[in-house]
Order: C-alpha cells, then structure tokens, then sequence
C-alpha cells in the first residue's frame, strides 16, 4: 500500500501507537513532525520506526525563512531527518517579513535560502522539498503559492538536493496544476505528495481546517493519478489539520484515513 | 478624485448619507449593493443618487450560476443596474454545485452562463463584469480564482459586453496577475477596479476579513499604476468587508478611507 500516515492527522495519538498501527496495516510509513520528534526524543523516535519497520517519508518542517535563525534552524531540520532516515524535509517557507509589500522579494529570498541549504542537505542525504501552499496563507504562512512558482524555485539546484511538495489541500484550486504536475514530473522534482480534501466553512485562522479523503470537494483521485502519470511512485501522505478530527480516537480516524484513501484516492 | 465608495464598506450606513458623503468628497461615485437599493427602492435609490449628482461606478452583484434562478436572477440584476446608471453589473459566478468535484465544469458553466447574458445585457447597455475572487472561495463562492481564468472566460464575447473586475484583495498573491492586468488591459476588458487590503488572522468564514486601504500587506499603489499603464482610466472602488469596519460609524470610516486611499492607491 502507497498509504503513509501524515502523524499531524492524529495529532494528539501517541507517537507508538502511530507507528504500531502504520505497521500493523501495512502502511508505506508515516510523515513526522518536529515538534512531536523532539518530545519523543530524536534517537528515541529513529530506535521506535526503525523497530516496528516503518519508514519516515518526511519530516514537517523546515522553511519559514523569515526567521531569524532560519539557517541554524534549517540545518537542525536537515540533520533530525537525516537521523530518523526521511529522504523528504518538508519546507513551509514563511511568510511575508512585518511591514512587508513585497512579495517577489519575499520569494526570491526563499530561493536564496534553499540554495544556502543545498550543500548541507546534500552532504545529509536529504532532499528539502518546497511545498507551495494555498494562496490564503501568502502573507504569514508561505509566500509560495502556486506549484509554478515553487518549480521555478527548484530550478537552480540539483533534482536529487530539492524537490516540491504536491499537496490536494493547497493545489486543487488552480487550473494550471495539472499541466505543473507534468512539468515536476518531466523535471524529476515530485519529492513528496500530501492529501487532504477541501471542506466549507474555514475556521477562524484558516490553519485547522482540512477534511479526511472523500469529505470535500478535490477530485484526489484525478490528483494521483496525475502524479503516477508524472513517474512519481512513492508514498501517498494523508495530512489533515482539524481540530474536531484531533478530538477524536486516534485508532477510529486511522481507520476512516485508510477507507478514505482506498476509496477516493487509490481506487 | 478617481476614488468611489463601494457601499458595502459602509455597509450599515444608511444610502442617503453614504451618497451625501460622495457628494460632499467629490468622489467619482458609489458602488452599490442589491441588497440595500432593493430595501431602499429601486426607483428611490436612482433618484437618490440622480438628485445628488452620485454616479452608480457598479452595482453589485450578478451570478450566482449554480442557483436555479440564475437566469432570470441575472436578467433583473442587469434591469436595475441599467435604472441605476450603473454602467457595469459585478458578476461572482458562485462556487462548485452541491457534491460536485468538478471545478473545469463549473468553471465552463460559467462561461456559457456569462454568454447567455450578454443579449440582455447588451440591450440594457450594462457591460458584464466577470470578478475572480481569491482561491479559498473557489467552493462555496466563485469557482473563477485568477484574472486569466476570468480573461479566457470573457474572451469569446465583445468587449463593450463583457469585462472583468480587478480587485486587489482577491489577486494580490499572484504572480501573475501584472502581466494579465497587461492582457486585460490590451483587450480593454478591465471593467472595474476594486481595492481593498490583505489583513490576518482571516476570520470564521473568510468573508469578513478585508482591511482599509494601508492597513494591510498589499502593494496598492503598484496595482494603481498597473491598471493605469494598461489603459484604466476609470474610478477606484474601495470595497472592505470586515465585521469591525461595519461596526463603526459611517463618517469615520469614509474618512479614514479617503486618507488611506490618498497615502497608499492615488500617491
């Protein structure tokens, strides 16, 4: 099964009962968080999937370059994945700095960024993929917007140190994405795809809500099979952030996650 | 002064002191609301606005294409936007169809829908105004997300018909917004421009969240002067939503308005 579980989809589950039940059900891993890593502890994390044999497909996240200690930081992020084996670090790249109109200067920066990161992320074996997220984020989340924008990003530095993040969530909007997927694909740049459905109203700060597959209205199966056609064959990360999905038994929205997926994403 | 009212940035003021204000301003006119000259009086409201020497810049809105009275809605819309003097009708083309996850569809629905209009429209000498709207309504509100998406959709029909709305708040993210405001401008579709500033935390629902002009993030003077290398000669509609806004007196709004819209879209 191409299925992983993004951790942050059952934020408050425990991270061996997580793992145990990505093991359990054959999963091809589980996309990890930062934070949870560094509460678990980082070699205690790496000893905990490497005993029950699931693979970390990425870790969340590097990026928000805006900050002051973004190169440290980055490199830290670089060096955890590294650590828990993730090919993948997942980069939320900031938005933009206070006071700030200038959103091309904020992108180019983020380009600048990457490229100072290139070297360490090579010499670690990690890729830093660059994940565009839904423009309503732009101004205080991330400044790449667009699946273009984050390819054109890429360019400059070599396919197997930087890659882009395909995620339903934040793509499935925009009419140009089909044709991006092909060109990242082509480019050999899909280092990550991510799915969440997309559901109405938005909460409050627009952070928390993203639907389990097949609650919304993203047409995910369309989604993966453009990225199959594209050449990218590795794990399908369900990642939804909602705060009624978080109130819930952890095991009951694993299994919801698993039918989801094998319905409105695979089959 | 190119500046207009849009009346929903005031949208608990009553109609007569609203246009009094343009009036008393020299603004360039108000942009009005179905809503409030229906509860004003269609007749009432021309003559409001007739009598204070007031130009209706746009009255808002048509659309709405997944209703089942889209049509007949559409052709009254343009009926009182001709009994206005209003020389455009805002269209927010509605969002995807319950269950639907089809946004190609909608979004071709709407283009035929638009096409269907134009005779009426035409006759009334109402020039249809296709608006794109930011991509977190794309499904619930208005599946056109992009000024090209709403440049392709308007191309097959004449221009005097058919043109588009450049808001700030709903383009500013894009990269390629200047270049399209160039297109637009080239093929002289530019209808309407509306300006309003990107603020955070965005609320419950997203719709209330739009700031003054300069409170915000968004390069207004920039989008000025783009509109005005591409042709645009036309008024400057400031159109906030925003719960606290609304909840202010009138008066101070409107001055706070034509200071922001001084300092940071006209200078």
């Amino acid at each position: 099964m191409r299925l992983a579980l993004n951790h942050a989809t059952t934020k408050r589950w425990p991270l061996e009962q997580a793992v145990a039940a990505c093991a359990g059900a054959g999963l091809a891993g589980i996309g990890l968080w930062r934070e949870e890593v560094s509460a678990y502890g980082l070699e205690a994390t790496a000893k905990l999937v490497r005993d029950a044999g699931v693979p970390v497909t990425s870790l969340c996240r590097g990026g928000f370059f805006g900050a002051e200690d973004w190169f440290d930081d980055n490199r830290r992020a670089i060096d955890e994945a590294a650590a828990l084996g993730a090919p993948t670090l997942v980069l939320v790249s900031g938005g933009l700095p206070p006071g700030s109109r200038d959103v091309d200067a904020a992108r180019a920066h983020v380009g600048a960024a990457v490229g100072a990161l290139v070297p360490h992320a090579q010499a670690a074996g990690v890729r830093l993929a660059i994940e565009p997220l839904h423009p309503m984020f732009c101004s205080d989340r991330c400044v790449v917007s667009t699946l273009a924008q984050a390819l054109d990003l890429a360019e400059p530095y070599p396919v197997e140190a930087v890659g882009v993040v395909v995620d339903t969530y934040h793509l499935w909007w925009d009419d140009q994405v089909w044709a991006q997927i092909a060109r990242a694909g082509t480019a050999g740049r899909i280092a990550c795809f991510q799915v969440a459905d997309w559901i109405t109203p938005l909460p409050e700060g627009v952070l928390l809500g993203r639907g389990l597959p097949g609650t919304g209205c993203i047409p995910l199966r369309r989604f993966r099979e453009a990225v199959d056609a594209a050449g990218y064959d590795g794990p399908v990360e369900v990642e939804v952030f909602h705060a009624d999905v978080w109130d819930r038994p952890g095991g009951e929205v694993f299994a919801e996650m698993v039918e989801g997926y094998r319905a409105h994403v695979e089959g």
